[in-house]
């Protein structure tokens, strides 16, 4: 890899992004069709925290937090840091002399694979951060990489000025180019759901709204009636 | 498997789940004779959360909800669902729409071994979830699996209509039949612990308390004054 | 390894002690040229919990926490119980009993690479507890292990006397003889770090306050102006 | 758990057994409706190991074989041991002494949820084991647990007396009462399978074989055909 | 994701990956600027196995693999199977009616995040695979994916018509319009490497050879000699 | 931590740890009291090695492996490398050209918590090598650490010229000044084994053997005869 520094990518709009933050995670990641989140293991640093932004992207060396200093200079208002190393490494990349230099800058929050710490100070500033871990591992200033480079996290691709979305669900990211139209079918899918959620807290079946009897027909699910005193195997199965 | 749902399994009852529910799951899992426990990995959604029910246990197909919108219908007031799946699957297989359906129908939470979604929302309305994960991954519903069969959960055997009880400290299912008398049993150490608490806080020691000098004098532990000066290395092994 | 109990072994000074707890495990960790954590995945039990102490070490046989009774007749006012295990265990070694009489003791806290449970109790005691998981599994009291000997944990040794740190970030030991040296280079870092956090509230780069231009250049990271409409392919790679 | 030794249960017909161990760990869970696997990490000991026998269940505690030393004696020729443990536990709970005496009584094989040491003797000897890892740590024989009682691993209960089938492709267990006709349908399987390769090998299509086409149709899968000089994002996602 | 099939993806130069597979994964790691490589967790179903192809790409649901008999049809001679899933998947989705149907295309082998199945009639095939796990689990064929569309892997992108390249040290890819150049740059490392191997063997030091003595005196490494009764602490830090 | 570099450390007897590696890794632990141990984890690279040396320890910096080049000069003939890093990292730290510079010294081997890559070169040449992964990831030579300090690896510590013996089995490490009671020890032991081993194959009894009958009524095991025809769930538990 030529460790490079990409300046100044187009950014998803930030209008669109402020909407799919809106919507929360799990209703963007369905309207861009179960697509975009960055896996299970990303967690928040402090519950309650939610952001959305555009990403600028940071790739380390294990152990190695150089390029993250690079990235605060990147950063614009509105933007969210999203760092990953070239293999795995659950150290402290981030703490709270970095979250303090992109608070000043005006950046709404942090995404990485590693570890952070100084994380009781992050989370009385409410600065926003998602990580694999939580570590007081120190690293070194040593090895080169590359800013506003794709990187994949979880099996999704992240590039510079795609729209990022996070909560205590998670992570989403949508490519800048589909936000806008991502933005409008999830503003009808969380309707969809609103009804949904009426109907259900009534007692209506979600067997009934979904039409999943036949469905369940279909795939050959019989009911049955218990014997009360039976005993029942815990492997049903049978040829 | 031949997909199946076991309609109207006999319950434990509901007098005695509520006492196993006030005894707490480390005391009932120690009065079950160390047994019961569903493993380390499931965890609250929010911090507090407790509950106690009787089982209606659902077993999907990974990445696939179909069946929880099937045992929706099968639970009654004071159930509590169990949900696995046939191989790991960390999606997110229950969002707020169905715990509010479980809500309407005075379900007392649920326990899944995969992840959940919804997270603030779920925490907000105070549901009772016990997960493996947070998760906000999607799930398909075209592949059948059963209801109110019984299931292995972290080497435990699930079966309908056992009483389940969770806390912060896990959760632990007791056998229906075994419900009454582990109840009993539970409250007798319940009150031995009691005894045992205000005894530690004034300074008594466990060692005498529980006997247990003889018991080291027979395994051969020794005590040695420390060499103030000296230095131990990590393996005093020998011969 | 023959069992063994060492008693009275020398401790560090508890002033020194104190100093090191007021610094935080980050700044102590970073103070000792990077050593002394104990990984990444000891976590409080409760959000908020710090502590400071000195060590008394407990080397357990797996599913059975016998020494653990042993240790606590060994522990002073000031100290710290670090619990760990012949190999890999999870189970619940401590609960409220236990941690009721190490309060009684007046020791600070307990550190361990096994479960714990009763947390909800725990936690409402404000009882300090660093744990790697949370289990209800109980254990036995059957095999004989050792107190105050030197234990690894995640790479690092803790010998009896050491310090114990302990908050958010993690745990980190520091030698007993190092740790008048390590309070007072981690004095001067808190300070400098100080400087450094309140620079980067005014917008201050960490590129220029450490002087990582010339670095970069050095390893050879060039700056691109991004091409708004091109596309770049996720490993900018090549020879 | 009192602790007790089943002596002499009900095993599974040898010779429908010896049919299920012809079939082979793949077939014969397909045949039982998906069922009966005992997860992915279950490995072989020694390449090219395979078994088949009705199961001698042995539940331990953690660091503790105590147990299975009373199953030898319990198991009579064409039986195999299967192991596991009250908590994860990953220590060399069997070795070559074991194995020997074992393969003194015919046993067929074992299979164990801890690890194993002697693993150069246990391959030189060709005694078929599975287990989870290899490791040299001992046990100690301190604590009771139970003999042909049923267990739980991976989400598959196994009853003493069930078939135990295991090949390279891992461990699959089928009920007693069952293993008949799960041994008719696996037969009449493996002949459809048989044809199957034979047309694979042909150059025959699996989507014209299974009729695939027109549920791709259903799905709504499209083909398009590549733009050469085109590039394509990582999620091609969109509502 | 709307599911769809790329048909007809432009396919790196089929000489240019003969070169590649010739220099093996680790040198064509490094030729590549230390990119592309697929993680450390895809291993070799058996010893020795090695190849090198041109990717199509599947995406498939977990515990579903539909889209593997699509891609079957699109696989060439000289392909090789990239397969991946929305969300992680152990089960069997190959097994040998699969790999015999892609010998019979001149498929080189098949790379999976996914387990496989059948590896002992894999193994004797000696078709390559490498997979994350082995498992007998079975799959559906229910839920729909895509074919030919870029894929994440442990971090790196893989897109249709990539160059892979497998042996014993792992899978690489190279994006196709970069694949002469790694080649050429690969072939240039490999000499110097023999040229290192023989210089090693005759005793030649790598510290002088690569002229690292300079840089450790930069970094501040001391020599000392041992005190030959002393005794070390684990953490040789300091301030 | 100060990067240093201790010369020439005392080194175990050669004649004792040649006695060690004869015994292999289960008895040497056993006969050590059950110490020393480096966890289940580091497995050898090819089947069949084994080996004995002494260690030279190596602390490297996660994705570095500077201080490998330092160690291969102060390695002498007999003498082990034991790497370790400063926080997890499973890259591919050493490959054929460093194992080509360590045979080239009459090194006997390596053990190292990292990856290793070049593992088809390493098995032809049958060095013995013992990792906790494969991985081709590459590393850089950028920061400093140590040689010949004391590193604990799994909860045990290696001192430089502490005996290493390495098989199937996994790694065990004796502190230099016990080796020769333990070497002692271990012989004895093996003749016992040799014992047992006969006796077992003869068809003897553990039970018998090893005076069990007496501890199992100690401990309250019962055994009761199957109910033919009954069934038993999971958990015999009770009160």
């Amino acid at each position: 890899m030529r460790p490079v520094v990409i300046v100044d990518p187009p950014r998803a709009d930030p209008e669109v992004v402020a909407e799919l933050g809106a919507l929360g995670v799990a209703t963007v990641h369905e309207a861009a069709g179960r697509t975009g989140l960055l896996g299970s293991r990303l967690r928040p640093v402090w519950p309650g925290a939610r952001m959305a932004g555009t990403a600028v992207t940071v790739l380390c060396w294990p152990g190695d937090n150089l390029m993250i200093h690079v990235a605060v200079e990147q950063a614009r208002p509105g933007d969210v840091l999203v760092i990953t190393t070239t293999s795995p490494s659950g150290d402290g990349f981030v703490g709270e002399l970095i979250t303090t230099a992109l608070a000043a800058r005006e950046v709404r929050g942090l995404v990485t694979t590693t570890g952070v710490r100084d994380v009781a100070a992050i989370s009385r500033a409410r600065f926003p951060v998602w990580s694999q871990s939580v570590s007081a591992q120190g690293t070194v200033k040593a090895t080169a990489g590359s800013v506003n480079v794709p990187v994949c996290i979880a099996g999704t691709m992240v590039a510079p000025g795609d729209a990022v979305i996070a909560d205590e669900d998670g992570v989403v990211v949508i490519p800048r180019t589909d936000a806008a139209a991502v933005a409008e079918s999830g503003k009808r899918r969380a309707e969809r759901e609103d009804e949904a959620r009426a109907a259900f807290a009534r007692g209506e079946l979600s067997l009934d709204r979904y039409g999943l009897r036949a469905e369940l027909d279909r795939l050959g699910v019989t009911y049955v009636r218990a014997n009360p005193g039976g005993t029942v195997r815990a492997n049903p199965g049978g040829s």
